[in-house]
């Protein structure tokens, strides 16, 4: 029997599959070729971005060669859905934007 | 012209779309009717679950009557991807379920 998921459901979903789909034999965590290979393929802007991947993954407080959890990968989405959500109020009314502090 | 957005970035607009599109006047915060609204719809095994949405709110710390502001509601998020991630490495290969430790 098909279930059916809601949008918030396939969403979470999607988060956690493309970070264990980054590997290739499905370990723990990923190289950072994994995911430098992933960032390139799902955040583009990020990729291309000054500094690039390294620079990402020193924000997110790694170093290059270090391997990626998914804890660090969380942070990385935590920001940009932090950002993406101040973005979004600001679109709206004042009184969203000026709750926000 | 139509940008054309990864997996990985529509499922991120998705959580953050879900959350602001559950008040109805784009507050920053939702109300517990609001936030319950959202649970039944959108994560509906949490919203019938024993305790329902009143235990849920207190797993995040809050009380109902409270509202719900978009850390709360990521707090909630994080929660279920970590839960979900723990699940999927443990279909997969021991080295990978070892590696969570």
């Amino acid at each position: 029997m098909a279930e059916k998921y809601s949008e918030l459901e396939l969403a979470l979903n999607t988060l956690v599959t493309e970070f264990h789909g980054a590997s290739e034999n499905n370990t723990a965590t990923l190289t950072s070729d994994q995911f430098e290979n992933m960032v390139t393929k799902q955040l583009p802007t990020m990729a291309k971005a000054d500094g690039g991947v390294g620079q990402l993954l020193q924000k997110m407080g790694l170093e290059v060669g270090q391997s990626i959890s998914f804890e660090n990968f969380w942070t990385l989405v935590q920001g940009l859905a932090t950002q993406l959500y101040g973005l979004k109020s600001n679109e709206k009314t004042a009184k969203c934007s000026c709750l926000l502090q």
